[in-house]
């Protein structure tokens, strides 16, 4: 019995390298950037809801070459009016510069190309991108042909091709697709390819593109990435051949096809930014790229400012980038639990102490910095599974509080435990006014509006303190061997109670360019720890004021 | 000069197996579904911005167990008070079936542990995961140990889970994570992995689960796939070891690294419902069990209803299941693009005409009826980039138009035009309504309220009509080898035109449970077609009104 009751449905449909050398597997980087060719406005368009408009177009064609992309596909100027009127402005208006190449698709129907090569007239740079599919199914269930009319067909299309670059005014270079590349049998592929290239007849100064699309994925990387090796191996003047790869991501797997086809023999990526086109998707040009640049390998992009590459492209494709894309979605650099935020902290601060050659901070794949995130905002992030090492982090790097590492924990369960009741996120702003509330300059019960000390002997402080409790106000006195210690002194006596001063910290905190002084406090009673901060201009008052605050926390305490 | 100036700053941090013998890469094909474990709960729930309620997590729970999960990890309830409170009341209140097995991580601390044991007591089944950071940077930033320490740690966290399994009530099993595996040493994550196994002692009847994580992802799939070959090949008592797989998605192979390392030797995977956790996630579930499904393979679990699936989802975590996530994503099934649109239909039809073992449609990896999808509503949707496949696919199956092949051209470019020039995404209530205003009993300028035919011999018919044009109505005659071609002619003597009928099909058409006959005609004029379609319940109505259509189409276009 099987939970899905159609798997006896399904039978694998791809046709695996037999004996695969695998050179590629002995490889593991990739060591240079490939060929980027963005296909965002030809695939990526035809996936949308609602397709661009010309002058949206225009903007991410403009953007596209401000990343650094010197190939892009701009459409199937032949499909449709909207595409056949973008290519011509470009081209009229002069709007590629002289370094970048476009890119059109076109079916081999005469007609069709007919009316390509009018789109392209005068172009500087242009490369035609001629396809038919070439899979099992395609052939029976659509072309209903044989794999020679199918192969006559390419063939036709390539000549075409030819004629008609000879009688139009402008440089263009050939690519080919079998489409549906992934479904096909690997030597008819390889034949079709090579029918292709002997039409074209490739040389260095015209290289041709033979373009390896994963139309759909059928199989796993690897099985991909030997089929390129095979095709990479035998294509006809493989020399003056560019292997393209154009992965779509129906298994999840357009990320790894290009990575390990590269490895195999690859040298031109097809994708789009955040992995817009068609279903799943092509693949993620931004993770292909900073994964590379991960590594150390100048990936010949810039991703710099993702925020805004971010904005440009959900404007104009009404798209959403996901929360959890690689290197760009809104969550991709959060910490929200304690145990990941402690160890960032921690990481950042061994990067501050230590002469780091390379970034290797845990849980942070890239520093969130190169590309425009930033960290208070993007990466220490605080709700109920947060703990004490990331709002330590947040206070320390946002506000200046260098929180003692014992009063952490402390601190860290009261902060999870207003997100937890609250069952939201918590701002920087928000941790903030709990850290003030419940530690700062705390006068209630227990306040001391005035106090006096003498200098008793060499390691001997006395001092006056006016200490107000239940509506009485009294003066009283104290020995200590410091000011604290002699305040600490008058008050037990005074309230006749016992307890046991375990920490006291203190540093300087800027304050809108003022520097004032914290003083943290800890107080042991019966066991437990109660916290206090003192926050003045002067040392003393600040460290008076942090003594109190812990005092109130445990008066509060007991009376509970 | 780089474009993203830091790229220096980077290099490999990951230690690849040296002269990995690769078996795995032998294997095209998983043949049977790995244990799956959900860490929905525990990883998913901690990357979110709002975390799960009480209540959120046992509907949660209750439906993994409905999709089929035998282990699911729900929590660290050491960590907090929610997550104690979910472990306790799922085995007070029997709420886990006897053939699921809870899990629950924990440090290798003593009152961690202790607590840990509290919270389960009385589990009839339940796997404790131990787990320690042992990666380069963890060690030296965040634990600032020597590796023998970090093993001590391991083994003292080991022991202790030995220890407080031998008194406490219940029936546990041991899991142990090397975290930050990929940033290990492979040594190292082997020999620790390796005194833990020899604490704990793994028999057949009390196995031990290995985990290795993808932590952060550092490296390409094949190297952690070689990793994984690595440690199966050399785990203590491995005959009792499970090994389990626990990838993160930082560089977008999060499935590949899973596929890859099930073949390597994994026997578990641990992943979530559209790959929610840390970061970028936690590898996706639906898209690894799918996958296989894709060829043939029984998953295991039921995603037979996956909008349900994605509501549930959405509702608890109020995170988004993103439009491309494969298998469930709104518009992984849509097919925008005219040729993408015609193969599809092509292929419906194929599979309709032939008895087809296996599932090959063009573009569409599975069945979307499998997974609870609708073809009508997510699969030929009409935009702009569509084509005369998807419109008459669209009208054929949801409105029962068998369209003549002729004239599905004629009306792609006029929806394609109206979607274009509303910008807009078409509903198949809109292109229903743009069919059957421009094409459907169309009566002026031309209408023909009354006809009588008369049988003049064996191939010929004569007609009486009356024709209303322009405010006057007359009664004329005609004849022709038929009663449209009577009328016909009619018409053309009446006019004083000449035109052709090029197209003349019929069918009946189920419109409420009554049939109607449906006619479409084509008149030619000075080479250009025009379309009219006659619907009646009468079927000489319907071809009358059909001509009647088609000929007032013409003359609205000569008119202009």
């Amino acid at each position: 019995m099987y939970l899905m009751k159609n798997v006896e449905q399904y039978a694998p449909q791809f046709f695996p390298v037999k004996n695969p050398p695998m050179r590629w597997a002995q490889k593991t980087m990739i060591e240079k950037a490939p060929i980027w060719c963005s296909v965002d406005l030809r695939d990526g368009n035809q996936a949308l809801i609602t397709p661009m408009s010309l002058d949206e177009k225009l903007e991410f064609f403009r953007y596209l070459v401000k990343i650094g992309f010197k190939e892009i596909e701009i459409g199937f100027p032949a499909a449709s009016e909207t595409e056949y009127e973008f290519c011509r402005t470009l081209i009229e208006n002069n709007m590629i510069p002289d370094d970048v190449t476009i890119q059109v698709l076109t079916q081999a129907r005469e007609h069709i190309i007919a009316k390509t090569f009018e789109a392209l007239k005068g172009a500087k740079h242009a490369i035609v991108h001629l396809y038919n599919s070439t899979s099992v199914a395609q052939r029976e269930q659509v072309f209903k042909k044989s794999k020679e009319d199918i192969i006559k067909l390419a063939e036709l299309g390539a000549n075409l091709c030819k004629e008609y670059r000879a009688k139009t005014e402008g440089h263009f270079r050939f690519e080919y697709s079998p489409e549906s590349f992934t479904g096909t049998e690997p030597e008819f592929a390889l034949e079709i390819c090579n029918a292709v290239l002997k039409i074209w007849e490739p040389t260095p100064e015209d290289p041709v593109i033979i373009n390896l699309p994963v139309t759909v994925s059928h199989s796993m990387p690897h099985v991909y990435a030997n089929q390129v090796e095979y095709m990479s191996d035998n294509l006809y003047r493989r020399e003056n051949v560019i292997i393209s790869l154009h992965p779509h991501n129906d298994r999840g797997c357009a990320v790894a096809d290009s990575e390990l086809g590269l490895l195999a023999g690859g040298d031109r990526i097809e994708g789009t930014l955040f992995g817009n086109g068609e279903r799943t998707g092509n693949v993620d040009i931004v993770t292909l790229a900073l994964n590379m640049y991960s590594q150390g390998v100048d990936p010949e992009l810039d991703f710099s400012n993702m925020p805004e590459i971010v904005e440009v492209y959900e404007r104009v494709t009404r798209m959403h980038v996901y929360e959890r894309s690689p290197y760009s979605g809104q969550l991709v650099f959060a910490a929200f639990s304690g145990s990941h935020q402690d160890a960032i902290a921690k990481g950042m601060h061994w990067r501050e102490e230590h002469d780091c050659k390379h970034w290797n901070v845990p849980y942070l794949p890239i520093n969130p910095e190169d590309v425009g995130r930033v960290y208070e905002a993007d990466v220490i992030r605080i709700n109920s599974q947060s703990g004490k090492g990331g709002v330590s982090y947040l206070m320390e790097t946002k506000y200046g509080y260098h929180i003692p590492q014992k009063m952490r924990e402390s601190f860290g369960y009261l902060v999870k435990g207003v997100s937890d009741h609250a069952h939201k996120e918590l701002l920087p702003e928000e941790v903030l006014d709990i850290f003030t509330k419940h530690y700062v300059n705390v006068e209630t019960p227990v306040s001391i509006p005035e106090v006096h000390f003498v200098q008793k002997g060499e390691n001997a402080i006395g001092t006056e303190a006016t200490i107000s409790y239940k509506g009485s106000t009294e003066t009283v006195h104290g020995d200590g061997n410091g000011r604290l210690d002699a305040v600490s002194n008058a008050v037990k006596a005074h309230l006749n109670m016992d307890f046991s001063l375990t920490t006291y910290t203190e540093h300087a905190l800027e304050v809108c360019s003022n520097s004032k002084a914290v003083a943290y406090v800890g107080l042991e009673k019966n066991g437990k720890t109660y916290w206090g901060v003192g926050v003045h201009s002067d040392i003393i008052n600040s460290s008076i004021s942090a003594f109190l605050s812990a005092l109130n926390a445990m008066l509060m305490d007991l009376k509970k």
